[in-house]
């Protein structure tokens, strides 16, 4: 491109002047096509995250991504704010466990694509990371299933679920407490396995790092964890992981 | 009793000196029974902390046990150490893998009791703790059962011997790295387990902390916790335990 | 029982349909099994975890129980949710230290065993949790004596107790602060300590890691640790253990 | 295939002792699955955690591990040991930077697959966990392209490698003392990014937990994190994501 | 000094009292030059830490203050108590984001020095700390440029701003979460930075710990650190640095 | 005294020069006065650090003290160097297991103080760290007794003693593992504790940390910390304040 | 004792019950000493600890003080709370920054020693603390100076005042934040020091263990620590102390 | 720049193809400013960091950096290694207690600026890092002067000295135990303050995390702090900043 644009200016079909404006753009192409990539991530909408922003700024920054045509997806959204949202865009989804509100475009995609992401969970007081792994990966396009309530006290109803979650592209794997659900699940199934700590306990428990130790020196392989809570962080990854299944099977 | 002592003192029967000397032992009785008590747990051999004495040191205080007729119990000995007991008490017992030498009386017991202590255990690298447990807690008495390699990332290896864990009086599990063990072996059990984290790990693994927190954080009922990899502690506690249901049984 | 099944379809007298079921249920045995095992600690109320849950939602767990004519046990209910338990249910019991609301259907039962567990308190500040303990402990069936006020500061207080205490089954002591109680009651003993560590302190008390750390270094043999705060899992320790001595001496 | 079974025992194709062998083992299907799975994954060799094992006792596990057929893959092991096994199995390659010996059968497939796992290193002395990562990749069958060197304090050194980073399916990132480079690299790819913090560095780095805390805190998407210089586990991770990306497209 | 005062007692010039007195000023000399050089500073507002403080005690010291006719600086006070304060000293300008009062007497310096602080700062959730730090060196005399919002997960916003950092004398890089920005920052110009961390994020942030380490294990140099959130402290630091500078300049 | 002086210079008795140099002293004297209160501290010999410190260095400080007439004291110094500052000082008592060496000039004082610190210790694995406290203490001219092996899971041992404990002036109480035993003597005498942690100990105790946190949170009052192992820290200040007590009564 | 009752009991002037009920009072002579003890440290009130008792509960322990015409001292008590007190005893002297209530018997004792305990504070902002350790001190019978706001930063604040604090018995020295007060005070006095770690500051602060460990790891001899924000603890300890000195004067 | 080359194309004086080289060149040109603003600190050596390198590694590094002309500067490079070194650089020197190995380059520079860097030391054992620091310093170019040995529990050994430390440009004060030196210098100086904690000491010294908690929170205005020990750092901070002075000084 850089030589196309230098042989225009040596045709005289080019100014200097314009000739430099292009070549600044291109200058920067290295993180334009950061932002191509960027883009082929998209279809993934923007995404906010809710805490500490008022609904009035929620907003506007929601009408700025909408100007572009683009879907929309708010994490740690409370439902008052949530609401005041909705009055002006009643056609967006409100997940309140999840905390999350967001929009997508339907398409008339006809995807082959069978492959789904498990998201597991211990207890059901880890719903709200769960629902928030879920919705989240919804939103960004993902099939999903959920099996909750399979904690390790009671192994047989982990087990009584194994082989759908076997089938699964990836899992995500939410737990709190002792948080020893991920290395159960990682020793049953032979996919990549996200793991979530999460904060609920009580304690020595510590917010949340008893779950996050216990993740972090899982005996079992295949398992990769992310920050206490951050149920959208792992869906997120999740979400990436599937696509390149996806992907793909698309190809073929 | 004291009133006794009076009496005699009373009828004069009994000096004063001698009702002095006798009230002075009366006197310390509170703990004179907590001697008795010991006395009573007792067919447990004397306990010697092994590491950070000498051999010398530590052959001079068997001398003494021995010399009341006592059973020994050593932990935490080296195989060096052993080696110089042995050449004095070649009839003792040492144990290398779990760091214990001990000697025990052979007694002529028709035990009807049929209880025993499971020690499970997650990985091979956890061996010396569990041995250490399943020693000791012989040493004390008690029947043991071993059922090693049995960690959570290959569920189905616990499974398969979980009927005859089920029916223990009591289970040592033993875990190090996450230290999931016992809140799976907790929902599967209606017993007693006492959980030992092992120091087996590395990263943020904290030289057992992890396991640690995991195993006081268990979403399992049933489960108490000893110190990093304190087999000798958890062993002692399932004695007792083991002695409460052996002592219903005899009364029987 | 497979083989049972197996010869009904052979002569014809069980179809494959009605096969298929038994067989499913005999396919989960291990789990059944399991839930067998939990049915013999029943007499077990059903345990719900209060805190977190709305009034509603408690009430309506509460009634699935009662309809299978089971004994109901809620820890960590605040007196207005229990207020409103008790409109539905004026029988069930309230004790407002201990945050706990149960019922228990009475029995005829001549119980002639003697043993109780022994609930020990440092301070009057860890009431609620020494109340956690010795309500559930009831609540499970075992008969219960308290031994409030005792700490290590005084020593004279536990003193004038410990033949009462030392007669006991099992005890569960309770302290916060430094945490020192239990390695005092541990060496006047010679029954298993569960011991619960408080989140009661200030300053470098770190919500109850002191005491927990002086807990599990105890150098008194015989004691193993629960989670801070949790009076409820230190009690279902101590009746598990209360039992199998019982279940021996009711053998006898 | 139950029904099956049983329908043949109703025809009387099928003794009841035949058909309990069968149903014994279909009993077990759920786990006879998982290992079912495994297989899949192999291809995947058998992983031997070299670290405390002596060098005969590495030797007798490949030993057995051969006599199978199957790959070998040994980590974390010294020259001195690999040479022991070397003497015995001199077409074994041993890695002394990565620590790790294996073999792997050379297979004539003509893999189309053109993706790879970036292999991203911030310092030279964090080179012994980046080769664990990359000879393990390699060792489970991915291509593997190797940056190393381009910490964030000379950023220019990354941003020169970028686009061929880009273009991987999935990066291990590998960082020690502050940690960053994983979050720099995670806002310029659009891939998966599994984050391996190591224990290099002195003072407040505490052993990687510096490094590691980062890399759970991370602004950017798409990263998740294991254990402290756990270079093996990144790269199995890493591996069976590109499994799934090669897999669609061998579907193709 | 103290030879002058000794000659006029010698000469009868000075009474024993009168040289009593002036002594005793000497001998504090020491200190009496600390607040020399504190003077020195000044052009320096005397500094209020608000927090903690009512209206009313604020605003009596800012009376004593103005009263020496010394300018004022109150960091750490709410918008209430600010509305206080200016209901009286109208003139005083109140930045809420920052949450800093002050006031400075305007002087008609022809201050030909170029130079300027750099306030960087990685997202929009840190602004407080970093306008904290911008307000407090505009009212210490320096010139300030701020460069928000360019966090390391979008590199590119960075070095679109790079150069006018560069040129800066001295920068205050503010960051929350996993804290990269200052190692990022540090690799590309060549003059000090004072690195804040901040309390931004959840989960294993710690309240900042995780930035806080991730800063003091900067692989890049020329990098020192302040406390958490002590956007205050970084900018007295960057003052100090900025007048040396311009000290030299002026010598010029 | 500057008033003196200054007379002196009025009446020509001084000259100039020998003023000034007197005054120079003087405006020293703010911190004259504190080396003359060292001085009476002193009888207090010089204390070497002898850790670290080559025996070579240690025998030239020796050497600078001796010159002085004063008496000497090295804590944490080894056998090896002890020996070599013995050759050329054999008046010198080393303790070899306080890690003490000292030497202390003979007094013919008749001392009529009948008062002595009380050196209270846990266990035999205490004892370098109470040898040091107790060996300190003398060599800085208190009377002690000691009182060993007394810890808490034996609280008869330490009843035994307690009489001759309540009648020291002040005790030093050193502890590891849970560290309790302060807070059982805190509670039983009314004179000072000064309480030491050591290190001894495993697992969850941290070096020492696990002890620190008991005694900082004792619920007994009268009790105040040093550091980990800070034997000699403990007797100075238990020195001071045993010489508040001696200096009353020699009032007296 | 126990030979003249005994003697008694020979005699017939004394009944075997009597006799029984005065041996008893003897058995627990070792504690009763130890009550003893503590009624000679009173003079000393009664201390009762406000927080989480109700305004009821406090008035209720009061009342039984009074009632036997024991001192009363209150502490961690609100004003509310103290207001209510004070309706029913409004003679009561209540102090609002310490937080204590409390009230003391007049004496006419002529107390001829001079001796005080110096208060030290670093900042405004630990007033409370030194506020609770000066009131406590006061309500205990010592004599107390306050030397407020004299921190490290200005060291020239201290040395103006340090030689009346040099000529105090004890110092309590009291700091927040870095806590560096008590190791330049205890380089500059010969007394002993009560330092208390205050849990003022932020950030890194971590709630005072910045301080605690300051202090604990100074590198000045002769200062022992108490916990963080024990103000009155430190108070206790130095009374103590003080008392031991004045005890001595008041023999003279 | 860009301007000139497109017109030079325009103008047909310089070809496509090395239109496009250059303009490659000025692509990368934001990163050639860095390199170049790190010329202008060079004069500065390059810094090679020993530790864990071999002698020959380090050899073959510095051979590198010779044959361009430039310095050298090796830290944490032991004697060993040293002399390896200067077996073939005999003109280089070694500075045994900073650990450093430098060379370079005499310049007749008359430099008329008068700053210099106070390295300000609290103990003995604290040498190894100030020397770090001085030399490091030193090697980069500033004048360096010593305070060494001058902590806080000796305060007068401070004040004797402030007047030289206020005329420095910026000091570097190095502290390990408590860490309190920089908050007592801060408050006597009014430049900038490098701190550099230490891991001098031992117990709840933790490694250094003492002395830096105490840094990080110091109530003195115009400190900055470094990693543990990290005396190059500091220096190299402290460099930057005299820099600053000394260019505006020459500026004049």
């Amino acid at each position: 491109m850089m030589e196309e644009i230098l042989e225009q200016v040596q045709r005289g079909s080019l100014s200097v002047a314009e000739a430099k404006e292009k070549l600044a753009t291109y200058e920067n192409l290295g993180f334009a096509k950061v932002d191509h990539h960027r883009k082929n991530r998209q279809g993934f909408p923007e995404v906010i995250y809710g805490e500490g922003k008022t609904d009035v700024q929620i907003l506007s920054i929601i009408k700025a991504i909408r100007s572009k045509g683009n879907d929309v997806l708010v994490t740690r959204i409370s439902k008052d704010k949530a609401d005041y949202i909705l009055q002006e865009y009643p056609e967006f989804i409100y997940n309140e466990t999840a905390q999350i509100l967001f929009w997508k475009e339907q398409k008339n995609s006809k995807d082959s694509f069978q492959g789904y992401i498990a998201i597991v969970c211990a207890g059901t007081s880890d719903l709200r990371v769960a629902e928030e792994a879920a919705v989240t990966a919804q939103a960004l396009g993902s099939e999903v299933r959920r099996f909750y309530d399979v904690g390790v006290a009671g192994i047989h109803r982990l087990l009584d679920n194994i082989e759908e979650i076997q089938q699964a592209t990836v899992s995500v794997v939410v737990a709190g407490m002792e948080g020893a659900l991920p290395s159960v699940v990682g020793g049953l199934v032979s996919h990549p396995i996200i793991a979530v700590p999460t904060s609920v306990g009580y304690g020595a428990n510590f917010n949340g790092l008893s779950a996050l130790l216990t993740m972090l020196n899982s005996c079992a392989s295949g398992i990769s964890v992310v920050n206490i809570d951050n149920g959208f962080g792992a869906a997120y990854n999740a979400v990436l992981i599937d696509n390149l299944a996806k992907k793909g099977a698309e190809k073929g």
